[in-house]
């Protein structure tokens, strides 16, 4: 087993450019600094966790991967290949663990001609996520300065594209450790739920499960699609919805979802404790490790 | 003449760790692809004019480095470190031409530990902008999504700050390119001036130059600062203004001033076209390739 896999987009020039990746030690795992992903955030990536062996959601992570490049106006990703690779890596992770497989497609780089985007894979065992995903997480919810309609008005400022530009998000968890919180639910500037900065948020109201309708500017969850399918497959009903505030706080439940950390309970909001429910969110974490496709 | 510099920042060990920047080939001047500047446009940068082997304003980037390093939580950056990098770097460019230097402090590799923050320096010779600064630039309006009270209001949105992240600056200039224009002069989400993906917006009304005030949630603009000294020079008042879109339309002037490209006079805005002054514009960009400090 190897906890650390790095492999590089590789352009074979000719008539017809070939592409692939090739594997490569740690040492080799580098960029330009002329590369726009290292000095513009100006690229997309995907985080897929593995379990036991297999790529959780894969189907679901290369269609978004599709989704942002398209956003970004990059080359659209050869699935084929990012497909192979991402099975590749974790293969070589090992079939015990939980791992984690991240893809990267930068515009590579600055200036150059002809130009073709960079890209890498980076595998890797991640930290273990048992208290979260079991005793849950404390939240505040934070301004995220758009309103719940800028998507459609101003498709440029790129939200619903998993963009390398993620300063905004790093800096919002760390206000949350700041606040002595561990994570953050974004609001709209008009007032309505959006997502975490990174993790998509979900609800329970009575026998539903809801989450913010993908069109208020966030990212399409993989794992919430999954949640959704758990919730179909124990009899919950589920609903796109638009949310204010107000339904975060009067939820039976509520979980932020994501890859790596799966569905983390929230156990309170801006110190505001509330009931979490062990036998639901281990349900859902099992029915998230199993998944696959 | 060199025409492209390559410094890499790096960190000694021992008791009393010490930082350096070592110059180094092209083909050296890479990173590792788990750093976040490439995978999470987490950092800062600053891009440094020089003209006829100095460096211009470059107490004033090294300021503003020092203020997005506050802002992103970075490492203070070591002021003489990269001053006299900057200074090595704009000697090896060479006297006679205009140059670039550009800064970079991301925040290091991910999960490593000790941490310390990576860094490079790139100085080459940039495209030509006599045509932009003779002729003028077409630029669009465009919504940026964020009120203009939000640097004060969500911190954590890191607006002011001169980080790596910028998909969306980047998005929004393919916007003016899909419509025509070349630029792009940003719009508050309740309707006021701020400023362009990478440049600041100064008009002319009378006597009078006026900028966007800077607690807009937008950069303090070293360019800005000296074509406001220019204007002192020569006998303009000057005014940081909160301005609405109509302010524009209706100035008797407008450039959008940046390092590189000094000043652009502005002769249209979204298809509608407008008087330049070719002698103002002149003097400034003398002006601003002969300054110094």
């Amino acid at each position: 087993m190897n906890r650390e896999i790095f492999g590089l987009l590789e352009f074979e020039a000719g008539a017809e450019p070939r592409q692939r990746i090739r594997f490569v030690d740690p040492a080799e795992a580098s960029i330009s600094v002329l590369d726009l992903a290292a000095s513009r955030g100006d690229g997309i990536f995907e985080s897929i966790s593995t379990a036991s062996g297999r790529p959780l959601a894969l189907d679901a992570h290369l269609e978004r991967f599709a989704r942002s490049a398209r956003m970004l106006e990059l080359p659209q990703p050869d699935q084929a290949l990012w497909r192979e690779a991402v099975l590749t890596a974790t293969e070589r992770l090992g079939a015990a663990t939980e791992g984690v497989v991240k893809i990267v497609l930068g515009r590579g780089i600055e200036g150059a001609t002809p130009t073709h985007p960079s890209g890498w894979l980076h595998a890797t065992v991640p930290g273990d996520y048992g208290r979260e995903r079991r005793d849950g997480i404390d939240v505040i919810v934070l301004d995220r300065g758009y309103r719940h309609d800028v998507a459609q008005t101003s498709p440029w400022l790129l939200q619903g594209a998993k963009t390398l530009s993620y300063a905004i998000n790093r800096a919002a968890e760390r206000e949350a450790i700041r606040r002595g919180a561990d994570d953050v639910v974004f609001l709209s500037s008009d007032g309505y739920l959006l997502e975490g900065p990174r993790s998509n948020l979900v609800l329970r109201r009575g026998g539903t499960l809801l989450t913010p309708r993908t069109d208020l500017g966030i990212l399409e969850g993989t794992t919430q699609l999954d949640v959704f399918e758990f919730a179909g497959a124990i009899g919950l009903s589920t609903e796109y919805a638009v949310l204010r505030r107000d339904a975060l706080d009067d939820a039976d439940g509520a979980w932020l979802v994501s890859s790596v950390r799966h569905a983390a309970p929230i156990r309170s909001v801006d110190g505001i404790a509330r009931a979490t429910d062990a036998g639901l969110t281990e349900r859902m974490n099992r029915y998230l490790l199993a998944r696959t496709g």
